[in-house]
């Protein structure tokens, strides 16, 4: 025999979790959206590099003054002096050669933003190069923007 | 002549400006908690690498097999092996030299992220070194530890 409080918290216990179960999923199809758009970024950023155009490559950064690069040569402020460094870092087709990431982590922080560790190789002609980035994105008016970049 | 409805919307006013207010003042006082505690971290780091202290230098970082820094290696996984790069790479007085650092920015990410940007510099007499490094702090059983360090 099932006592009566057992039948009471069995019926109501699909009011308790349902909407759980709900929430969660919610949680999880929201967050795949996420990582799917960020990674998304990432892959568009390797064709423009691969196509050679730098300022395409430059649409996944925040387009702001807050922009934050660190990188070799220490920290850099703004979109326009991002672009203005890979421009003269890599003003050539055989400087730039070609670009992969390889994607270590893409780690939820909160619904605004995530990290991102990965780590770049550019095979060149001239000697190849790579290191490691760890990307800091925001959600900025629905799109995720890289707002700090740190390459090594 | 003030008309009546504008002493009913002055009168309610403080009802949701004061609350509003109150919030706002408790959300700066614990943000500026968060801050000081970082600095504080980050303060007694520096203090134990001058001492000549890797294992307190240690206790800002996560004590995890999730710890991850990134560095000119690349990246190492975990606690133990952090600590043990470190003393691998300034297992001497001359070495460790002095520390100091210069935080950039303290950055509030979420109630549970923040983000510090800052140089680091060595005095040493075999040649000091330098550079910067971004941070990712996490509150962890109330306590502020640096989850992920990228130095270069």
């Amino acid at each position: 025999m099932i006592p009566d409080h057992a039948f009471f918290i069995l019926c109501h216990m699909k009011k308790i979790i349902f909407p759980i179960l709900l929430l969660l999923s919610l949680q999880l199809v929201a967050q795949d959206k996420d990582k799917k758009q960020i990674l998304g970024i990432l892959d568009r950023q390797t064709k423009s590099w691969n196509s050679g155009n730098l300022e395409q490559f430059m649409v996944g950064y925040w387009e702001n003054d807050s922009l934050m690069y660190v990188g070799k040569g220490g920290v850099t402020y703004g979109y326009a002096p991002t672009l203005a460094n890979y421009k003269k870092n890599y003003g050539s087709q055989d400087k730039m050669g070609q670009l992969t990431f390889q994607i270590l982590h893409v780690n939820k922080l909160s619904n605004s933003y995530y990290q991102v560790v990965g780590k770049w190789h550019l095979k060149r002609t001239v000697g190849d190069v790579g290191g490691h980035y760890t990307l800091l994105f925001r959600k900025i008016k629905g799109e995720w923007k890289i707002v700090s970049d740190h390459s090594s």
